[in-house]
């Protein structure tokens, strides 16, 4: 048996970094660390004048290096065989749309003196919507003018690159002046590790890029300079320092930088991996595969799929984000959603709280043990959960949450159930939208707080989606599919493929279709359907701008106050 | 001055019985007692094997007569001008359909040795539901072979007189056997003051009859003999001791019989009025009137009006009662309602039951202060208020609740308002079908528990209906309106219409609609009849079934554990 070898995956997540060391034989978890931003609240930098803003400083991700990537190789050394030199990759995946003002060499601008406390020179964190205007004004600019929507759904959003960027320009002149480039946070750490002095050496995360930054081999890469310039004089200055073509998630960005390196407690010359964002390289390390559907599941989900380049792939209507190796080379990487899972239990549990079931954690034990109690179809409830809108299919932030079915009887826990079958008909409905396009879904993998902790959930949706639901073996799929990233970029594997096969896993205990179940869920299913058509968009009854017209009023009532 | 008389009204209640001395010149409340029936779970006798049971010992009712009569009778003493011999009448209200099986002396069979603990010889209490079966027997007989369910909206009732007297035919052939007659409570407490003691000297109310045992004067009284043999052999017999024709609460039904009265502490002779439904004479001492709607409003609502018998009068669909005389002489009947309201409310703070709003009444107040901070249109929610079916205008009891337009903000007093506004939607409903079909709404009276003590609850009924609401002086309408009957019958006022004149009235204070409130509740109007009509019986889009096709999968996996 060949000598092992080990490699790091680095996952910068929203509040906090965590460093694994994986075992590139059999994926086993070695060590980790995880490092709190220090700035702002939990790590996020706000503003008391505008809830709109959410920004990182750059200072925090290098502390976060800085601490846990030592703390996890150290804690390593115990495990038989572990040894320093036997690293042979470092993957990083991020949060994203994360832009960071960088300068000609790809410093990030809050690095100096004179930027280090102003908001615009940040990294503009995911959530941050300052620049919902501004994405109005992409999305209507692009309209049917440009193809450059067509893979996103035909609507820009504030989160995304291009809406930051050009909010910065109106927002924030001197910023504006100063930047040469912007740069996603999962492009700059590998940039930032492999010790890059020019912007133009940075390498590009094809994921980043697709999917934020209107990139796309159709149209040659990002949009034209025609286009920017429409939005902003001068914005296509932001094309020059962007290096193309790029780059999927297993291609070397560089050897690790000696000074960096010294830092880290490491060897250098370390090979690091492209980055990409959390949630397609938590794909990765879940297993993502042809016919197999990678389930995020927390607050809201993400669902990722692969199909492969070489068959044609329609545009699926409604889902959002397909992006060809956004999560493995060779295939069409295909992003949906749910705009709410868990956070529609913990309103219900939380802020509707019926009393009686305890507070917190403990209302949603005692909620499940009484709702794991009922029969599908028992309660004669149904709702629909879009209390966050709806992501996919319906790609509509405009809508709201139903539910119908209601009598004296009607108990909580039948209530707190039927919110739980709703997100399952939601990730159905997905399903069955990625399989009428040609994307077979065989199985589901599912990782996040949920799938680990909640079984009452995870059996209603096997009963619902009728098919078997396994569990991710890993609970840090995120940063297990970073080291994956470094161990085919450091040469352990000799593709994503091959270091899944070996690195991956699911629990041995899945969830398994009760049919009796399934039977009434697949009726239940087509009044949920029925519901969710009448009240979308597209609905042809009396019914569907009922939502709309709500929001309206709700928004002009509150803003004549 | 003339002397002053007095009369009394005694309103037999699903629980107690209740008795009003009242000042003939002004309806002043001289006096009142109430008495709590000791017979079974307050008052009402159930069967633990069979929830859809629920009677009611006549001896009860005797009880009640011979205490609370008696007892306010001695308080009256106190008041100005007061003596026994000044009571001129005495009026009768009661649940109903609550019919009581006699023998040929109008004695109920419960009052026999041998029947005193048979429940079949009991009254059957108006919620009653054992005759289900029986109830779709005569809706489907009836059919459209025959007239008789043209006014009370196409479906037999398994609350109402036939269905009991089937149910017992079928069910309890030795109380059948021994039954002669049939007789509601309105019409047994009439029959037995004036000592009444062969069943045809039974005068029968027009109300009860006309609401409840299929009489009309169009088909000449009752249905056919033909027609209820179809149903049972032998049931026509019980046309027989039915003496027409049935008569408004204005007429004597005798005077009070010398033994009866010893027993009363009143001296005999004193007019007895024919008796009615407690709704009706409740809407009579609210001051029903051509224009002025009477809402009494508890855990359901009874919405009644009156419209001149002189002009023609279409059956209005979905009003199931329509008769003539049942609330003033002159005059149609027309009651209507809805199946829940205060229900509605108490489900929520009860059984949802919110933490951090306390329990019970503490609970209601403290949602009730949070809806009242909140402006209309502003929390983005709808409701459909249908927890407990849709009475009027749909007719249907397999409907249920629904919400509409929950985020992961909304609150728990946004839910309660939405669930006061949907019912104030559904009496806009109610007065919108009303006046569609030339019964014009101008003002409304309110009475009950909610419309006393909830002054959110009236607010938003005026600011969604658009009409002052009153609340009407009197807290005990339908005693009140039984005295009122009384003193007509005993000669104190020449008709109803005078004595409403003087003896009923409103509180000083009502609640007015604020305009730019209606305005919002206008359009908001237009949302609650779309989600109305849609997911009604008749809607024409994809829901229409949804709520049905909720119950069926409900029912059937219920049965089928």
């Amino acid at each position: 048996m060949a000598d092992p070898s080990f490699s790091i995956g680095v996952d910068f997540g929203t509040g906090s970094v965590r460093t694994l060391v994986v075992d590139n034989r059999d994926g086993a978890e070695v060590a980790s660390a995880v490092f709190d931003y220090p700035g702002g609240d939990g790590g996020v930098i706000g503003d008391p004048r505008d809830p709109n803003l959410a920004r990182q400083h750059p200072t925090d991700y290098l502390a976060g290096l800085r601490t846990a990537v030592p703390a996890a190789v150290r804690q390593a050394g115990a495990y038989p065989g572990f040894r320093v030199d036997r690293i042979v990759g470092i993957g990083v995946d991020s949060t994203g749309s994360t832009p960071i003002p960088v300068d000609g060499s790809a410093t990030p601008l809050a690095l100096q003196p004179r930027f280090t406390a102003e908001p615009a020179a940040l990294a503009w964190l995911w959530k941050d919507h300052t620049a919902h205007a501004e994405a109005a004004e992409i999305t209507e600019r692009a309209g049917a003018a440009y193809p450059y929507l067509a893979k996103c759904g035909g609507t820009y959003s504030s989160e995304w690159y291009w809406s930051k960027i050009l909010r910065c320009e109106r927002a924030s002149p001197a910023v504006a002046a100063a930047a040469a480039g912007w740069v996603e946070l999962c492009d700059y750490i590998p940039a930032y590790l492999t010790g890059v002095t020019t912007l133009s050496a940075v390498r590009r995360s094809v994921c980043a890029a697709g999917h934020k930054a209107m990139y796309h081999q159709d149209w040659g890469g990002l949009p034209s300079a025609e286009f920017l310039e429409g939005l902003s004089p001068g914005l296509s200055r932001f094309r020059d320092g962007f290096t193309m073509p790029a780059l999927s998630a297993d291609r070397l960005a560089g050897p690790l930088a000696a000074d960096v390196a010294a830092t880290l407690g490491l060897p250098p010359g370390i090979a690091v991996a492209v980055g990409a964002f959390d949630a397609h390289l938590g794909a990765v390390g879940a297993g993502a595969a042809p016919g197999t559907l990678v389930k995020i599941i927390g607050t809201s989900t993400c669902d990722c799929i692969v199909a492969p380049l070489s068959a044609p792939l329609a545009d699926i209507p409604g889902v959002c984000g397909i992006v060809p190796e956004s999560i493995l080379p060779g295939m069409y990487g295909i992003e949906a959603g749910q705009s709410a899972v868990g956070d529609i239990f913990d309103w219900f549990a939380r802020r509707i709280a019926p009393a009686g079931y305890g507070t917190g954690a403990e209302a949603h034990l005692a909620l499940g043990r009484a709702a794991a109690a009922l029969r599908p179809g028992e309660s004669g409830l149904m709702a629909l959960d879009w209390h966050n809108g709806n992501r996919t299919i319906l790609v509509d932030p405009l809508l709201t949450g139903l539910i119908v079915g209601e009598t004296l009887q009607t108990t909580p826990p039948e209530i707190y159930r039927a919110l739980i079958e709703a997100t399952a008909f939601g990730a159905l409905t997905i399903i069955d939208r990625l399989e009428a396009y040609g994307v077979r879904v065989d199985r589901v993998v599912n990782c996040g707080g949920i799938a680990e902790k909640n079984p009452l959930v995870m059996q209603i949706y096997a009963d619902v989606i009728g098919r078997p639901m396994v569990v991710s073996r890993s609970a840090q799929t995120c940063a297990l599919g970073a080291a994956i990233a470094g161990a085919v970029a450091g040469g352990a594997h000799p593709t994503m493929a091959a270091a899944q096969q070996v690195m991956t896993g699911v629990k041995p205990d899945g969830y398994v279709p009760v049919p009796a179940h399934h039977a009434v869920y697949r009726k239940l299913y087509q009044i949920y359907r029925r519901l969710h058509d009448a009240f979308s968009r597209d609905g042809n009854g009396s019914v569907h701008r009922v939502m709309k017209e709500l929001i309206e009023t709700r928004q002009s009532v509150r803003m004549g106050s």
